[in-house]
């Protein structure tokens, strides 16, 4: 983690750190989606990565840059989601232990997740302030290094490698569609995808019902997020001071979307396509299927990162409609 | 429909005909898949071939070798499933009618889908008498040429090209586990792997509650199946007059799995691999993971044909347990 910039450099230095640990996750296209949205569509299947999320490629280049002798205490986060599941399993594969603070409230096939993968799972009351106590005392206890869930320049460069591989599978890119929940996502693709090609569109994806990305840019400066309501549970965080100017400084414009439209688009990925994935990830494929934003896409080349494909499968949202 | 006998040569001049429409489906594979069944998985995903299943190859198969000053009148058949979909896609591609006799009862989605490819739907009372009474009215008001589901040599070898790609994508191959329903798929994947190389075991999976192709391999002679009762609704048919002299002589043997075998099998390969499979697919999975066939699979490296990935997604089996 010794990062302190993100460049392209810092992105291609990543790659090469997470190459023989990540997958090069496949691109998938859908004839029916084109059709529907009048693009070509290009789908980037990281629900198809290790652990099934992004949020691995961030996490192994953060883990990979410790050495052993300095970092045999592991490695601390508090995460409800993907980023947990991720640190577990690079810290596995360096082999020192990863200690994750969850909700009490976190749902038990996420949990089981970070076991499976050797974390170290402590339990706090869902709210800030329980969380970092618990986060500080495991600290004190374990001498363990905090690796944040998106808020660090090797955070969002490990994310970053996505752009890279974008440019050399996608012909005649015009376009990228990422979500955006804390940014690290977002601000690592748009670095890397507008250094190589700055013609390039990149637009954030966002829910209405958590659309602090949207209102900061809009405003100039960072909005954090004031009670998220969305079914995109990884979409809930706000940009941090890290991600933040990036974004500002990239990302064309941030496109939200509504409930409904994340949960047909959800829905229309599954039944079309076969593969399953994770609501939020569901918010940029949404983004294509709506009217609003024709002028952004024009029958073009457009690469949408499926973000991540862990969702309970029980009790889904179009039998709760 | 020339073929009038399935053979390695009509396999190879089947997947010559459907090169240029059919998609070469991917390998997938999961280390926990491995884990938990002991020997190296290679799903074969036919759920992404086109219409979401293995049948568009015995149907495409079947209506490339059709000529259009003879058969412009089109094609019927009857389908309350993929088969329909895989005619009505053949025939449009052909640029032919297709008429699809389905029972009034079918799905919604079924029927939509049919409809989506072109196909021109005419329904039936639910039973074999009323079905044959439509269709012999299409036909003699048509002169529609009848292509079958699976009784057929062309259906036959057009499945079977599944079995020469597995010999070029799956190293060292030991075994290959393929539902068993009509027989189409497993009598064409047999006579393929079988000619390329003997010491390969073929194995067909059925659901315990449609188990008429094991009780015929068992008692040496075909006993049709009497009242299905599976959730693999593509499993529910007889074997025919062609499919079961292939099987007998081939196939190592029927493995056949309970019900929570089917349902857990395709919950572990939606949460594990993202992949939406439908229960037929997942009873080739289920083989794989009961203790029962352990003697049948000894930590080798065998290939699993996932048939097909149309499945409704609402109101899913485990939510209903």
């Amino acid at each position: 983690m010794n990062d302190h910039t993100v460049s392209l450099r810092s992105i291609q230095e990543a790659a090469q750190r997470i190459a023989h640990s990540a997958h090069l996750t496949p691109i998938l296209t859908s004839k029916t989606l084109n059709e529907w949205s009048q693009n070509q569509i290009f789908l980037k299947g990281e629900h198809l990565q290790r652990v099934g999320a992004f949020k691995f490629r961030g996490a192994q280049n953060a883990v990979t840059q410790l050495t052993l002798s300095r970092h045999q205490a592991g490695v601390v986060t508090h995460s409800s989601g993907n980023h947990g599941q991720a640190l577990a399993l690079a810290a596995q594969l360096k082999g020192i232990p990863a200690y994750i603070v969850m909700p009490e409230n976190a749902p038990r096939p996420k949990i089981d997740a970070v076991r499976g993968y050797g974390g170290q799972v402590s339990f706090c009351a869902p709210n800030v302030s329980a969380r970092e106590s618990l986060m500080a005392e495991i600290q004190a206890k374990t001498d363990a290094l905090f690796v944040p869930p998106y808020d660090h320049p090797s955070i969002i460069s490990g994310q970053g490698t996505i752009g890279l591989e974008l440019l050399k599978q996608v012909p005649d890119l015009k376009a990228v569609v990422a979500p955006v929940g804390g940014g690290g996502l977002l601000a690592g693709v748009a670095t890397a995808v507008k250094a190589m090609n700055s013609s390039i569109k990149v637009f954030g994806a966002e829910p209405q019902g958590a659309d602090d990305a949207a209102r900061s840019l809009a405003a100039g400066h960072l909005i954090p997020q004031d009670s998220p309501n969305t079914i995109a549970d990884g979409l809930l965080t706000s940009l941090g001071s890290h991600t933040w100017p990036i974004i500002h400084r990239l990302v064309d414009d941030i496109l939200t979307v509504s409930e409904p439209e994340i949960i047909e688009a959800m829905r229309l990925i599954w039944e079309r396509t076969k593969q399953l994935i994770e609501p939020s990830a569901a918010v940029a494929v949404a983004t294509l299927q709506t009217n609003r934003f024709r002028n952004e896409f024009q029958s073009c080349n457009v690469a949408v990162v499926l973000s991540g494909g862990n969702t309970d499968i029980t009790n889904l949202p179009w039998d709760r409609q």
